[in-house]
């Protein structure tokens, strides 16, 4: 699927990108199934032979657009686990890099939502890996938190509903009108780490 | 779309509610749009004209599946609150009440929530219109919590969150090996109303 970089002719890599970009457009607002590779061709401005040159399947787009999103926020993960020593600071952080992350590529999230079902074999299984990868690093922040006492001890299935929180936000998260993404990952860490039933101290 | 109750034979809404649940199923499986109104029939056992006579259209399909569970919420969400007056039994009713819900119809859930917006025009709004009353309700019993002094005054992108932890679980309960669905929505409630950082008192 994808070609060495050092046979990659200067523009190939950047071409590709927009034709990812063109494609999780275009599966969002009309499916994958209902989107053919003629539409992406069009949509993109390219011939058969053209487009084949970038991209391998439709399949291989939709793998392309699914695991790019989630290996980047992996990387992420990773690099906030170096970073951070405190496990709430490494909650908030994984928190708001993942709805910055949502709120700037909307189209591919709609797309690995809705449509990562469709993909078979392999792809599938990479994909559902990398997801499973990411739920690591969220159940490891909280482990951490667990082990020096500033979180409770969890039942494991918590982390799913963590990640709910923040996941659904594809369907109504509004980078444009509403608070910075930023603002919202905390809202929503705040509450869950404190709970919406007040503490003593708390102000009414 | 819906024929007088008068006016329908016998067997009539049965065999409408077997289509309909046969028609999530494909649609969960194969997407509404890669799902014919042919494969509906022949999955049904019924040729075109028989299949018509249930059913208006591949979109009214979709309508009646996506706004079918939607409407069960909202009547027990109705419910709910005339029966309970303590706010926090009653998020406790409405959680387990979801969480019991999409693990019993995990294909209308799906289908809802990858392909609602499929649907078009005056059937597009009402499903939307419906979510938003469903919503209604969830921010309505935070809001009676917080009058009552049970809950922290909340923003109200909150109630976002909290549907989020239980609506992203259409992709991963798992009724037959998990925990039954209401406990699961208990633990979410809990969590998120207590709160995962400890409490004066909270066991370690």
């Amino acid at each position: 699927v994808t070609r060495p970089k050092s046979a990659a002719p200067a523009g190939y890599d950047t071409n590709r990108r927009r034709i990812l970009r063109i494609s999780a457009d275009l599966f969002a607002r009309n499916g994958y199934h209902g989107t053919g590779v003629s539409d992406l061709g069009k949509a993109a401005g390219l011939g058969k032979g053209a487009l084949y040159h970038y991209i391998g399947s439709k399949e291989s787009v939709l793998y392309e657009i699914s695991m790019g999103q989630v290996s980047q926020m992996n990387a992420y993960a990773a690099e906030q686990h170096d970073q951070l020593a405190d496990p709430i600071e490494l909650l908030h952080a994984l928190a708001r890099g993942l709805m910055r992350n949502i709120a700037d590529h909307r189209a591919e999230w709609t797309v690995f939502f809705r449509e990562y079902h469709a993909l078979t074999g392999d792809w599938r299984d990479r994909v559902v890996a990398a997801r499973e990868q990411y739920e690591g690093y969220w159940r490891a922040a909280i482990d951490k938190g667990v082990r020096s006492g500033a979180l409770q001890t969890q039942p494991s299935l918590v982390v799913k509903g963590l990640l709910g929180m923040f996941n659904y936000s594809y369907l109504w998260l509004d980078p444009v009108g509403g608070l910075p993404p930023e603002d919202v990952a905390d809202l929503f860490m705040d509450a869950m780490l404190h709970g919406l039933v007040p503490r003593p101290g708390d102000p009414q």
